[in-house]
């Protein structure tokens, strides 16, 4: 059973910004990932990158919609080092999503699909209950994550 | 002798595709990248970040003709696990082109030279074929490679 | 005021386990680094490094004292897709240290402080604290990192 | 069906051979690779990393029994420019192994299972006979792959 | 005393210049990124990457005004081994900028601090002078540019 | 003409000397690399590695003989900020080396050969005699070092 549909779509408007920073404690980073996606940021990742002098740096990123640029560059310039950063125009291509529920001895864990044209091309099962199953009943994660995959493409193949 | 001219010149018109992946086994990555290049990519290549809750992820970029860009959607969508994908639009600077032929012990290879604003800037052997002869006559790689240097660079000096 | 003392000192019997993975879901890193600390590693870090056919994978290292090293095993078989793992030798050199407490606007913040041969040459202020009161107060992270280091070293001034 | 057993063991007295190379033109890695692999190497591996004066180097990564580590230097010290290589004495925990038949629409595909004190552990699908059978019939790599792992999990859960 | 003002504004008309290298010695690269440097580039980073036959690369980066974007291939063809380039259009947002002087015991340093609408969010001892002081001085590197820091943050909190 | 001899030897009791580090400046790197070249080091060098929660780290190894370990970490301790390191042990194998002078448009370049069990194996142009000559004659760097490899290959040629 399917639900939380959303239509495949792309969104033209977004933004890229980007900071390279080799002077901030690396420990900051998860904080401030953390900050970016509570803000609305769509994606947040690091790059490791050499900068001037041979400095192992890092290139932090942050994908998010133009209208929400200006709540992430006060998160930036207030938690991390950067003197300045920049900004590149992005479309993003959406797939197109729903979600569905699969039964397993550890309880019932949602696989989030993604379609292109009509077609289901990904599937995969939310990585949260999977930790969560694996906690509670002292299961390899890895085991819990195959058997969610195993049902959820042995129904489809039964559906034909 | 040179064959195979190009002019320098500059594309515009082309894509970044970038897709950020952390769920996907590593194994596919080459395979990915072979039939991107057979479907008419430009380049592809792979960066190495860090993700959400510190995961170690890959980039997947392929630069491509604005023209060849859905074909380019429609693999990654159907052998990589993202649900989604940027593109940032660019433009491609290549410089003239031309192939030379070096004669050596182990026979002919190719030399691939590039030209700005008319001067030689770049020439480089074919991988393929110093890769082919090292192996036939059971030499260095490295000593064919700079044997075919050495004499397309002799063959400049005694050209004037 | 200073506690929690612990003599500078040598580990031998160390070891460090090393596993090259390229077929594992990334998504499975930080759940495995959190089972291996709990179960007494020393640290826990990952490698991006290019494997066999070009792969992006990644090489887990866990530092682990000899006596807890088939619990750490245990752990990497039964939760990575590793077929092997290869352990060297190692001795560690740690410092003395010894944790203080500074006074800050926003409560009390450790410092953590290490030793060699008498003197001190590292302070950290516990990122965990540091990073409480910053959500708790509403200051950018780096703003109370800042004034912990600038107290504990102000005080260590005061004292001569 | 289960065959080429072998059983879980530790092979003693291997070598990781390391050099760090920042003067070498990158396209020889995959080269130097297969040479190392076709002489008897365990693994081969290339880290990333940052050397004298910031140059980004790559450090190339060799574990083999020492009885051949003779044969591994000689070829990189033939194909690589590096003056000099380091050696760390290593242990290698292999698990216990078996291979399956998995029969498939696209043919019979192996997989890999790996056994630790008796246990299953690990299964893999042979990445080349997915590969194989992804191009042959043009279906998604990640299709066939997913299959084996399902009927693999699927006979194993019939066999209760 | 502040000194050396530049006012808090947004660069239009920038380019970021890619290049990925993967026949080139790693050692010409800091020589490349002095002279792109001194030519007027506003950021030079290489980012390590994965590219065609799984060859362990590195993408060259250089952030310039779209007016001196030719200079800038200039040098990448003449000292780099690359075919081509790509350049992406984008938007700096510059922080406001200003100078102070911090004395300590080893002479003064400067601080660059920098204002995002017209609140202090960075402040950075010049790193040249702490390495200078550091080595006159025979003092660790870190207990400088600490106490730099130190007595930047005390004169605010002074200054109230 | 060759001199500054030295033969191809293995050197036990050596150190590798490792440091986690997720709390430090990046901008001391090249700093503290120096002093532990100018202290002994035989190699210094940076592995990007992403630490405890995911936090994209550095760790500097150093090579360093047994007996000059000791300084090394007096100038670790003092200069990084980890509170331990690792060491583990190594042998290293040196090629013979021996040093030539090629005459060419710019001046005399020296050019290092390594030699495996007699044999000329490596040779490479000094990097900061072609340096000085490319920004002294204003040439590009890659044809200095292109035309002392040249020279080079063609006297042994002659040579026969």
């Amino acid at each position: 059973m399917a639900f939380e549909h959303r239509d495949e779509h792309i969104d033209d408007g977004m933004l890229l910004l980007q900071a390279n920073i080799d002077d901030m404690n690396p420990e900051y980073c998860s904080y401030v990932s953390d900050l970016l996606f509570a803000e609305g940021a769509n994606d947040v990742y690091w790059v490791p990158i050499i900068m001037k002098k041979g400095r192992p740096g890092v290139m932090l990123n942050v994908l998010v919609d133009e209208a929400a640029s200006g709540r992430m560059e006060d998160i930036i310039f207030r938690e991390t080092t950067t003197l300045g950063l920049r900004y590149l125009r992005a479309s993003v291509h959406r797939l197109g999503r729903e979600f569905y529920e699969v039964e397993t001895a550890w309880g019932t864990i949602h696989v989030k699909a993604g379609f292109h044209q009509g077609k289901l091309v990904q599937f995969a099962p939310e990585f949260k209950e999977c930790e969560q199953a694996a906690k509670t009943h002292g299961v390899p994660l890895k085991q819990v994550y195959d058997e969610v995959r195993r049902k959820f493409l042995e129904e489809r193949v039964n559906e034909g």
